[in-house]
């Protein structure tokens, strides 16, 4: 049996506690990510230097990781902030920008994957190159389709023991536990977002703030980390929504989205259009 | 005779074909790049590791350099990107930004302005630098007009090999060819644009992105990549003027500006302020 | 005696003269502070390579140094910026974002701050912590308010012979002579400003460029520079309120907030809430 998910009381606790959110991602959407975390009431910090990641990662309370810049400097940043938010069993998140782009960053991001992250967020292109049954996209274009992409993300789930979840049109959140596979989609947002910068990786952002959230004064149970990763989605897809009623192309659509990030209300989270399915593991559909 | 300029059909073809944008450029303009990318209808990658440069350049459709703020590894990635594109027949563009600023960069810069650039776009100080007749500029000012700077303009176009565009007031895009030389002036834009960060950077992605599309199932020849780069100009000098119109100020306007960028249609570029001349090759207007 | 503060005055000889400000300053906002400087008139210039940025230094009126992010390459190009602006006399601006949020960025932030910053700028948290009174916040947050830093600043500022600056609700602007503090109150801003990232790391650039034309002419006085610093605060207060009129959300709060830096008029400033008062050092009120 499925629990039930409580978006509305995820996201008043997200407003109460305000986390603390380490993000070490690229410098194309720093500024973006900053913003939307002070937007949804989370507090930024983009500490990234190597001697200084492993410190702060056990002071935040959540860790992004994307290296769609990464500079060798930012890499062994990346590679400290996890190993000392696993040690101190603090979530982190894992963005694959651009995977399968180049052989280097596609090697980088395979080995940080390698280390158990709480969850991935990624395009049907990045989630079925990190699956290993497929190329990845050419930059951050989502080339496949969400549903073609969950085979790929329930056996990356199985095989790093976490939340993943695919971006597109209708997002879909996977966890595999035994041979069950819990999906949820959340439908929602604007053919603009993907006319905007870091629409894609932000939301990591605030999957890790959620994580983060989710997690204070409980356990961690998958069951807890899926809906986290859950209400992360559906709080993007409302504002997604409503950002576009307010917009007259990707200029004004990114402000409009900002502001409707901050105005969502816990009942919006209640409301929005997700739906929680369980099948079995597909073995037989593998798609490679 | 000089060939008729399309740039209705350009802009169609840019829509339609979406190319990939490698771009390696300043960290203040990587955000808003991006972004002026999505809304013309390019899709951007800013893959600027030292490892995986050159191989992405063979993917990408063409490359933008700009070392505005540039790494040690940064500059090794345009390297080596810049040496992938030219083996592989894929455009390039150079933005010479801050050169004349200070030692160190103008060297570099120049040294990459050597490897045949299919398109050099700066402001009036910064080609007059590069072509070795003046200081530079003080940052990203234009100190000096476009007019003036025709002449180092032409001479950068003979050496180079390519296509030079001289953005101000009125932008110029020079072509040479023997000793003719062939000017457009394209008019249009806004006083406002130049309180707003990134938007002559911008120019230069989007220069790289009408340059892969024309290339496209055509060979190269110069007068091919002068249409793509009047196209450019065009494109940011109409959107430039729409702008004016909703903005209250610098803020509203890169906002306004973003959205004019995306909903320009083919018959704006049709419509667009362009004269284009031939000239002789100013030898003895030499202004040094 | 204090000298009467002409803001009006200062104001019109920004616009006048459109200082040139090296920022070498965190990649989270970078294109903010560029967007803000040129919004109130100054030209800015991100020269952060350790091969330029004493040179530069030397070109510009002043210089800003954030070390947010700052990467190996960038803390060798503070360290130079720094030792050519004291050289060339040129004002410099530390903003201590960050410090105590990890061991590496704290030491690096006391060793820049030993190199008499002209001023200040932070948080309560950030100049309470580089006060050596407290152990710094959690990310950009200000956890502790402005006045219980100003025994703080009030140490900061005779240890550095500069200004310290403290920012929150109402921003306090302190300088030392002797036993005595002089010490500026500005009111102004709104609650959104905390919900953009970069309105703290920009107005450290602001303070830089008031900080220039303020000198240029005349001779470097601690009266001078304190006038300046709250100049730079008070522009800030003033746009921060109109912006606030003017926007739905942290979004359309930050585009508000740049239209209504460049709007601001000299008359604006004279008739910012601004408050000065002197007091005695504060010894016996030591919080440690």
């Amino acid at each position: 049996m499925m629990p039930e998910l409580d978006l509305a009381a995820l996201h008043s606790r997200l407003v109460a506690a305000a986390p603390l959110i380490q993000n070490i991602t690229n410098t194309v959407v720093q500024q973006f990510t900053a913003n939307v975390l002070l937007a949804v009431g989370a507090a930024p910090a983009m500490i990234d230097h190597e001697a200084d990641a492993a410190q702060f990662a056990t002071v935040a309370q959540a860790v992004l990781v994307n290296l769609g810049t990464a500079t060798n400097q930012q890499l062994l940043a990346a590679d400290a902030a996890i190993s000392a938010a696993r040690q101190a069993n603090k979530p982190w998140v894992l963005d694959p920008v651009g995977i399968g782009a180049a052989d280097y960053r596609t090697a980088r991001i395979r080995q940080v994957a390698g280390n158990a992250p709480t969850a991935v967020r990624g395009n049907a292109s990045e989630i079925i190159a990190l699956a290993g049954l497929g190329h990845g996209g050419r930059g951050v274009d989502a080339t496949d389709e969400v549903e073609a992409a969950l085979p790929a993300a329930s056996r990356l789930a199985r095989s790093t023991g976490g939340v993943v979840a695919v971006s597109g049109i209708r997002d879909a959140v996977v966890a595999v536990t035994g041979d069950r596979v819990r999906v949820a989609r959340i439908r929602g947002g604007h053919a603009l977002m993907a006319r905007v910068i870091g629409t894609g990786c932000s939301l990591g952002a605030v999957t890790a703030a959620y994580l983060a959230v989710r997690r204070s004064g409980n356990g961690a149970t998958l069951d807890a980390d899926f809906e986290a990763v859950v209400a992360a989605h559906a709080h993007f897809a409302r504002a997604g929504s409503v950002a576009a009623s307010k917009a007259f192309g990707p200029g004004s659509y990114a402000v409009a989205f900002l502001d409707a990030l901050h105005e969502i209300a816990d009942a919006d989270l209640a409301a929005a259009d997700v739906t929680v399915e369980e099948q079995a593991f597909p073995e037989d559909r593998d798609p490679s």
